[in-house]
């Protein structure tokens, strides 16, 4: 049936804002004659849509790079679909070994519970978790027995699983893909048939797993689900995807002058990418800074300012936000000390070596850094640059140490 | 704890007579040691051996290339160890699509049962079946949870699996590979962790799946089995390994006359791997045919009477074994007509042309055949050669017709 063709005037209307709204920002949507119909049925039958996102629960730590995903996830919310998501608890517990050396430890139902509470709270940040279906697919998972696997493994070629990227790569450097790996995607289609998605959301390195949801599907005589690729941004380094692993991301879980002040720090090129995809702005407010920054009628520096507080905002609120505003205006423009720092009590010596004693505090990785960063002088004491590497500090109460533009700790005696 | 070095004089003089025996015409022993290793334990510790073989229950015709395999069995049978046939009714339930086109169809369980039944009869010929151990693997296949083949699945890699010849070659001819069949050689390795094998054996062509056994038992801690290969013999056409598809068999369940004759039709060559690895005579008696033959002392032709004597001998008995070597000297040598012969009640036009007779008696499958056969002076009418294709057979009761060397039927008018 081509609910196309059922709709009214009014209702063409409200596929065209939704599939403006849901299309918007997307790397690709496969395929897109089926997500207009899905939007097309959902109004004429006036039932939501079923919006699938998947989660590794061995990683839990969400950055601004998930907002790509969890915007999209929010905007489905406000046009009334509903939102699974769904804990791999089952592949959690079994251990994933992909791309490792050795198999990846199995994680336990706490662990497993715990990661899922992290992310459930980060989430809260962007999307109503309220409205959202929670799963865990071990529920289903751990009843399939050995016939149904074999059922679902006859539906599969070896060839068609050798064609997704790692797995290609990986058997043409002659490096081990194991058996039990081929089952992930499968497993994941698998709780699609379950829950009966009709979208499935996830990133471009997601595309073979996520379509996949479609072919067991079709296996169970299902209505195939369409998949929403999302695009993976840069970090701040401007250069490798944001990643944890990379030390170039800004967590959601951050505090507010540090979301703050690692935003201002992004190269220019990526402002636009950051506004389309990772903040909350609609489509019209981001149209327009874009375009102001092309006819230069846009500082680069006010927008990632503009960008800072949305990101601010979108994850506390827009007091806070401004409150980030001004602590950035304090500390990195005019070089002040902020009010509030972390304090660290010192029961060392009275006299310590600078390298030392910034090592110590592990506010750089090296000694060799160091002796770096006071070569450009970026180590203060008290405000004051220190320019000798071999400088001896003698440790007072209250004593107030600056690394580089934005690490400020002050010592505390534990005698006083 | 090598089992070797605990044995005494007369424990060491029994190892190496079951070495000789169980080892005699074996392709390959893997590993070899090992195997040694099990009879030193076996005899050490008074117990027997556990010696697997897996039948697939979708083909249940046995034929003399069996004998290789169930001699072998006997023989370990003899020597007081214990045979454990699996009946792979699991697999067989699921329905395997090697090498085929479409699936194959699933078994139900009564055609399961049914042709485990049809094997146990035609094996009984060789081995004792009461004293075997019978196993359906459903039994513990089905009972296998996703979590469990995951598991399973982690201990193999892919490339390991493409590494199967037939895998191999319809990897690199682009021609599909089911997930699934992945599987059969992992269910296969199940099955021996399950029953603890401690020998498992296998034609040359099941090399992959026996061996697989191995690696399933060392993921569960045991004791690895030992694999047995034993040669693939070629059929009557001393080309083609023996196969029903290839109707160049002789079958367990023929008619004794049948198995004499055939056995008579095979070529020169296979006599002495006939004899060495399908018939059930002793490692001596065969050495001294086998000289004899070499130095011309045995013509072809008698060694061939006394091998068709011990297929007979082996699967009814040493009377029945004469009763056919007499009914083929009558039959084959003198050109006499045999005593007794199929008979057809007839009850179609007096008056037939000689290739329609033939054809519509299906004694050979095509009229060319026909007039082929009687341009070579192979078919007879009452003892009468035909010569002409186009000769009109006036049919009376009792009429003899006679196709090949062989193949002899008497109509029987359905008036008389």
């Amino acid at each position: 049936m081509n609910y196309l063709e059922q709709l009214n005037e009014l209702q063409l209307k409200e596929l065209e804002k939704q599939y403006k709204i849901l299309s918007y920002g997307v790397d690709a949507i496969i395929p897109e004659e089926e997500f207009k119909q899905k939007i097309a049925k959902s109004i004429w039958q006036d039932q939501p849509l079923k919006v699938k996102l998947g989660l590794d629960p061995t990683a839990p730590d969400v950055h601004i790079g998930h907002t790509v995903v969890l915007n999209k996830l929010k905007q489905f919310q406000e046009l009334g679909h509903t939102i699974q998501l769904i804990i791999g608890d089952f592949t959690g517990k079994i251990g994933d070994p992909t791309g490792k050396a050795t198999a990846r430890k199995a994680l336990t139902d706490d662990e497993v519970r715990y990661n899922a509470k992290t992310y459930f709270e980060q989430f809260g940040k962007v999307i109503d978790m309220d409205a959202v279906e929670l799963h865990y697919n071990a529920q289903w998972l751990s009843k399939v027995d050995f016939a149904e696997v074999l059922q679902l493994a006859s539906n599969v070629t070896v060839a068609r699983m050798l064609e997704r990227n790692d797995f290609h790569n990986r058997y043409n450097a002659n490096k081990p893909i194991y058996l039990h790996e081929f089952f992930y995607p499968v497993m994941q289609g698998y709780d699609s048939h379950i829950l009966e998605s009709d979208i499935e959301l996830g990133g471009t390195d997601q595309e073979f797993n996520v379509l996949f949801g479609r072919q067991v599907q079709e296996q169970f005589g299902q209505e195939k689900q369409v998949v929403l690729l999302l695009p993976l941004i840069e970090g701040l380094d401007g250069v490798e995807k944001m990643s944890k692993s990379k030390n170039n991301y800004i967590g959601i879980d951050e505090r507010p002058n540090d979301i703050f002040g690692k935003t201002m720090s992004i190269p220019d090129e990526l402002i636009v990418k950051y506004f389309e995809l990772a903040s909350n702005l609609s489509i019209d407010e981001v149209t327009l800074i874009k375009e102001h920054l092309q006819k230069d009628m846009l500082h680069p520096r006010d927008a990632k300012i503009r960008l800072a507080l949305s990101f601010v905002e979108m994850l506390y609120d827009s007091k806070t936000a401004e409150q980030s505003k001004k602590h950035f205006f304090n500390v990195f423009q005019k070089n002040q000390i902020p009010s509030d720092m972390p304090e660290v009590i010192w029961d060392k010596e009275d006299q310590i070596g600078i390298v030392d004693l910034v090592k110590y505090l592990e506010l750089l990785p090296s000694k060799s850094e160091v002796r770096r960063m006071i070569k450009n002088g970026g180590i203060r004491i008290n405000q004051e640059k220190v320019m000798d590497p071999a400088f001896t500090v003698s440790v007072s109460d209250g004593l107030v140490l600056q690394v580089g533009k934005r690490k400020f700790i002050k010592l505390k005696l534990a005698s006083s």
